[in-house]
């Protein structure tokens, strides 16, 4: 199996026959299998410094092997597989440490100063946009700071409804420490399955379930922060007013301002019922609307997905997706978690809206089919890659006004870089009183230059997103390939400020240098 | 009429005699006048400067007379007070600076960077934590940037629900305008009538109804803000993981890093309907129970107050407040805003888990007399001072599991500091699903050295609430008061990022001096 693969092992799979006659019809099968047995670099780093990093976290703990090194290279953009697919693993560090503790991460902080080296802190390697490609020129060596170590629950306050909780936790090893409580974190991005808490943190990381629950960034009551300066503990109270809210600042920073070692969140009683159902929109703008109503009216469900007409239509394909029941324009998949009265109450206050705007139920069996494969979609790309495929993501968000502007203008961005045949598929996912986010899927072929004709069309989309205005991502942080498109977003005073920031917290940059900032 | 004295001079009344009644019983009556007639300094600044201002923002908008720049000297807290009352105008601006929008407040940076000009930004006046009074020390003159010309509604955006305000609004001026478009901020802060949208943002303001609106950090969508280094506009989206939110490192900046322009909020339809309504509860323990009840079932209602015994008491001799129900024990105040609809299913719903958990339903009589006298309680403490008798308030917000600890120990400190006879009383008035809001009130007799005694009980009461891991402040913001404690919440390392920041966006240290960093 190939190093740069999504997820479980046991769950890759080449691509199934059903789709494989869709892609071979739309696109043609063009088998590009990845490079494998490349050798990684040798390791680049002297003993007298491997020997300091055996002490600071114990010597099993400080990794050279070639294996373990090249899983953490990089992480699982399109530009990241494919690099790794041709055999260029020139970004892999020259070790891997696996800190215990705050204490230890601080320990191995203070020897990157020392000695000069980049630090690219992992947890659970699934960097959609460059996150984890740090630069090294100038550096001594990279290291890759796995917080796998890290996976305890330190606190629970049953009365606060808060728990404190270590970065290294993947998502359903968090949420089993809690359910143990009677508890739910809800948080359910795509890569749930292998992000870290940490991550979630350092990305401002949103979910399929976010609308009931919100997002990690409005999770998040404290964090503590080891930086090359010290520590940061940050989160007095629920709100205050003693100044900046100093925890937005650290929430985002994507490992560039430190490294977050502890992180207290809101957590809810775990929901005894769920249930998921689908609606049919004649239009993607009439469901939006819907969406939109809902939000204004103080009336999300946990979960709320709205697909136009072209990811419908795949869906469609799909008979396991919609079902006997057969939908025309746009599915919307409507979930409800919680306690079985205030469910059924706001189950119906929300269907009550819905039909009155045109929607038509579908029953439960589109929810139940959503459900089922929310987490799958990684694995696939791995298997569209293999018959020279690309299929990336993208998304942004922005104010309900702007939304038609937004959708068409990404559209016709791609649709122009990619040339036919393409698909471009979007769904809104999260939403807000304000606006919502639109989370575009896009399949071409990749050709000889697939690298290329991918970063010129994530170029023109992200070109796009910037001259309307809108944010040029609502969950997947900057990374290194959101970067030329912040100054349009924050503008060049607001780079200045983060990059004063992080001149204060890690004045010798040892922090995934060129991530960010 | 005293300049130093709260708000609407036909409003203002020497102490009714009901409430004289009482202070005589409890602390005795001492008449303390303030002083009269004390001459301001003269204005410190040279013709040359004065004239580069008036190229600006126009001649008529740099005010030199006595009564502008006595009326711009300081805020409302305690210490601001007593030491206008002295006659000490020290802190007096040189001039008062009118610029009419965001490129006259930028010219007027320049303007202080260049000849070296401390620049206070002013809007209602009403900061409580000496957030007006900037360090004049080492700059050739200080100005109150007075914001009372930046008055307009910018843009509304009904499909989004988002308005765009100038900073300059007071409160009842941004409703005004907002209503005629049917919408509505739903910010009610005491001050209310007198701050303005400019304040609420810079100092993290609460408002009486936030726990249905929202506090005005989370009302808040973009922001335009003038620093000496250029502009900042931040707000591309309703949510955003594009790096740390910027937003949130000025919201609560106080005029120390930049002057907010612009601020976009998020707005709502005009409620239809508002009731409020009062409850009893045996304690202040099973009162707030409640209210963390209600809040963990995200059945919050707009407005949710709870008097401890001793505010309860007091506002038992004022038979408007209570009315015949009587209550005994604590009263709770429950307000809902909205359309009929929604009104009546919350009402109902909120009723039922308040009456299950013991509470007492009292009508309506006790809401309506809170809504009747709600904003005027700072007109009190004026006519209290003319009697000798000292009444401030001072707040912080823990997690619900601190509550009893954090009450306890600033009762104690306030108590241990005043010495009897001493009322302190206290409410919750902010609740969210992880911990709530303690706003105290304190009244002692001042003596001869009211100013000592009162910095005496803040700073064993400020030490308390840090003993405690409080937040300093939830809603009164940072200003020069708190300042020695900010350390104690977000570290030194947290105070050094702040510097950072300010010397990023001020270079020169014009803004603000002395003020949160």
């Amino acid at each position: 199996m190939h190093p740069s693969r999504w997820g479980d092992p046991a769950r890759a799979a080449s691509l199934p026959e059903s789709a494989r006659g869709l892609v071979e019809a739309v696109f043609g099968i063009d088998e590009r299998p990845a490079a494998t047995d490349v050798a990684v670099p040798p390791p680049a780093l002297d003993e007298a410094v491997l020997d300091a990093l055996r002490a600071a976290v114990g010597a099993e703990h400080v990794l050279l092997d070639d294996a373990t090194r090249r899983l953490r290279t990089r992480g699982k953009s399109t530009p990241d597989l494919l690099r790794q697919r041709a055999g260029d693993l020139s970004d892999a560090p020259d070790a891997v440490v696996r800190p215990a503790d705050h204490d230890q991460v601080a320990a191995v902080l203070a020897l990157a100063v020392e000695h000069r080296l980049a630090v690219v802190p992992f947890g659970g390697g699934t960097s959609v946009t460059g996150g984890l490609v740090a630069r090294r020129e100038g550096y001594a060596g990279l290291v890759s700071l796995d917080l796998v170590r890290m996976k305890r629950l330190l606190a629970v306050d049953h009365t606060s409804m808060t728990a404190t909780l270590e970065p290294g936790l993947r998502g359903p090893e968090a949420e089993a420490l809690l359910a143990a409580e009677g508890l739910v974190l809800g948080h359910y991005p795509q890569s749930f399955e292998h992000a870290t808490i940490g991550g979630f943190a350092a990305t401002r990381s949103s979910g399929q379930s976010s609308a009931g629950y919100g997002r990690f960034d409005a999770l998040v009551v404290g964090l503590r922060v080891a930086t090359p300066r010290g520590e940061l503990r940050l989160g007095s109270a629920p709100a205050s007013a003693a100044g900046p809210d100093l925890r937005q600042l650290l929430l985002g920073s994507e490992g560039a301002f430190g490294v977050i070692t502890e992180v207290t969140v809101r957590v809810r009683r775990l929901p005894a019922e769920k249930v998921y159902e689908g609606w049919a929109w004649p239009s993607f703008e009439a469901g939006a609307a819907a969406m939109r109503t809902l939000a204004q009216a103080g009336l999300l469900p946990t979960v709320l997905r709205l697909s136009d007409e072209h990811e419908t239509a795949i869906n469609l394909a799909r008979p396991d997706a919609i079902g006997a029941a057969g939908a025309s324009g746009c599915l919307m998949v409507v979930g409800h978690e919680g306690e079985p009265e205030p469910v059924a109450a706001r189950r119906t206050a929300v269907a009550s809206v819905l039909a009155g705007l045109g929607g038509t139920p579908l029953g439960e069996e589109p929810g139940r089919a959503w459900a089922h494969g929310r987490f799958d979609a990684p694995y696939l790309r791995d298997a569209m890659l293999d018959v020279g495929v690309l299929v990336e993501t993208l998304e942004t968000a922005t104010f309900w006004s702007r939304v038609p502007q937004l959708y068409d203008a990404v559209r016709t961005a791609l649709v122009g870089a990619l040339g036919e045949p393409v698909l471009v598929l979007c769904h809104i996912s999260h939403v807000y009183e304000t606006g919502c986010s639109l989370y575009f899927t896009v399949a071409a072929s990749g050709g000889d230059d697939a690298l290329g004709r991918w970063q010129r069309a994530k170029a023109a989309a992200s070109d796009a997103i910037a001259a309307t205005g809108a944010t040029i991502t609502h969950h997947h942080a900057v990374g290194t390939d959101h970067k030329p498109w912040l100054p349009a977003e924050v503008g060049e005073l607001g780079v200045a400020v983060l990059r004063a920031v992080k001149a204060e917290l890690d004045p010798t940059g040892v922090l995934n240098p060129g991530v960010l900032v």
